[in-house]
């Protein structure tokens, strides 16, 4: 074992491609150790060259065989891959027991591809930052294409697939009746729809399923709804060049249909900057990620301010219903935002 | 349509068994009304009677219909059921498209059973704090068993089940090979585990597979791994009756199985008293909302203390590489608390 570098020696060796220092920079700010931060900081302006992607859906639809497939159709384009994929969060080990998995041997000893496998560390780990984070130094580290892989659907899964520049969405036949739920929750931050699997019975069944359903989408977008974030929508022009989600079949497991993946993935680039769109793609994926790290620092500096005692004493008045949740949690913000000396900036 | 009452008014109605009333107050709660949160306050002390039970696990389990079982189950035994259905996000139009499921049918026309599927409103919507409100609402409206349900598996789902007394994870066979990877995350949550479908092929490989799971979670556990939280694990007892994590095979749509899950459940129950450990429990829902929550109040609130067009203003300069995304959440956050007239309180 050699001794730990501190972040800042990494800078250079990451950015003049050494691997084992990109791994160990990645490590370090997937633990969010603080000089880690600031190197990030020192990356920041070689960032913004690489296209991030995203891929998401419900498990069993085989989303990583699909990014395999992806990331090997790139390398053989010539361009470099990043992979990031996010696996359940682990209370307590610190999760993904099973690693990074068997795609690896395809792109093993490729040089041009890097992955790795993202745990976060308890709540306060701010998965969806950390995330954010590791994509930005394979950015700076020169890899063309980011693939961000997450794992099931869900509030964090929807944040980090507002980083990404396009969202691909990934389904497949004889999933049974729930995931249809969770189609509902993901079909509207997809750019690109996959059925995978398309050799299996009920893969038409699906894509008829999907289609209905964009439609239903496109609908209630066109009725004027929309989501919060953290500034207001900006009105979208109703001459620009719309963008039609394809709905594309694959059979990642043979690499059947990974060529139209990658011309979907290149017909959208050309439309985000043909439209103009893209400039609005990167405020959202800042805002994204600055409400992310917002709560994690607020919550970090509000937990630091406060004696251990004085929160095990809350927790206490809580749990005996002398105080309620919201009562606590305005008492504590205001003793800690109130203290004028308590705020080291 | 009647017109709204405020949410005082309807805290009576509540408590005494109105069920529209309860369905306006848990709209108006999951909507975040300032009022329904003052509402919430004042039924703090009419809760804790009920027993909070987790029931999460990947999409194609046969969740809710599992979930449906066991509240026709309770039923029968005439025990009074909520149950909070957590769909995923949709970031536009609120989720839930497909709403409340098929379970309908077979629990409908029971004034002893309440349903309600929650839907996040965006990322500032704070979906495990809306959960524990309206989970809190059911508790303090006298029903005696609150089931929460889960789609998916993530960060939010962790925080959401361990608001739970007891988290049950189903899993099924056949669900395809990185649902591997959600069970590495969601088993050390779990206190009892469902293994549903069970009459299908390859049902006795999943049991097996889930038991040599445990006992790798049970090794690591002795060997010290823990958690991040609020306040510091407080040290287990060596001597104290464990619990052996039970895996209960069902086939759910036939209601095989569920007395075992029940009598799990009941197990459970009696040794969380008996161990002492139900005390730990409280410690531990209690410290995962006032997380979630302060989360929420604390972006709220500093997103509320600075002028829109600063907040646009810096996400163009992260977008422009100006500045970056660590430095900008310091700026925000020191204007934010620094300034001493700020704080409302």
């Amino acid at each position: 074992m050699t001794p730990a570098r501190a972040s800042a020696d990494l800078i250079a060796p990451v950015l003049s491609g050494d691997r084992r220092a990109l791994a160990r920079l990645i490590t370090r700010v997937e633990n969010r150790a603080p000089d880690a931060l600031e190197a990030l900081a020192r990356l920041h302006p070689h960032t913004g060259r690489a296209t991030l992607i995203g891929v998401t859906g419900a498990p069993g639809t085989g989303k990583s065989t699909l990014v395999n497939a992806l990331a090997l159709a790139l390398r053989q384009r010539g361009q470099t891959v990043g992979i990031v994929a996010v696996d359940p969060t682990s209370p307590f080990s610190g999760g993904a027991v099973l690693g990074d998995r068997v795609r690896m041997t395809d792109l093993a000893g490729d040089g041009g591809v890097f992955i790795r496998s993202m745990a976060s560390r308890g709540s306060l780990g701010g998965l969806a930052a950390a995330t954010g984070d590791v994509a930005r130094v394979l950015d700076a580290a020169g890899f063309a294409v980011v693939l961000i892989e997450t794992v099931g659907a869900g509030q964090s899964e929807v944040d980090i697939a507002r980083m990404a520049h396009t969202t691909v969405v990934v389904d497949a036949p004889g999933l049974g009746d729930d995931v249809q739920a969770i189609k509902a929750g993901i079909l509207e931050i997809a750019d690109i729809l996959v059925v995978n699997k398309a050799d299996r019975p009920g893969a038409q069944n699906t894509v008829r399923a999907l289609r209905a359903m964009l439609e239903l989408g496109h609908r209630l977008r066109n009725t004027g709804h929309h989501g919060a974030g953290l500034l207001p929508a900006p009105p979208e022009s109703l001459t620009a060049d719309t963008w039609t989600v394809p709905v594309i079949e694959t059979v990642a497991t043979e690499h059947t249909g990974i060529a139209d993946v990658l011309a979907a993935l290149d017909q959208h680039r050309a439309h985000l900057h043909s439209s103009g769109e893209i400039a609005g793609r990167e405020r959202q994926r800042v805002e994204a990620e600055l409400l992310a790290r917002l709560r994690e620092a607020l919550l970090a500096r509000l937990l630091a301010a406060h004696d251990p005692a004085t929160l095990a004493e809350t927790v206490r008045r809580v749990v005996a219903r002398e105080l309620d949740p919201a009562s606590a949690v305005r008492a504590l913000v205001a003793a800690a935002c109130g203290d004028s000396d308590a705020s080291p900036g």
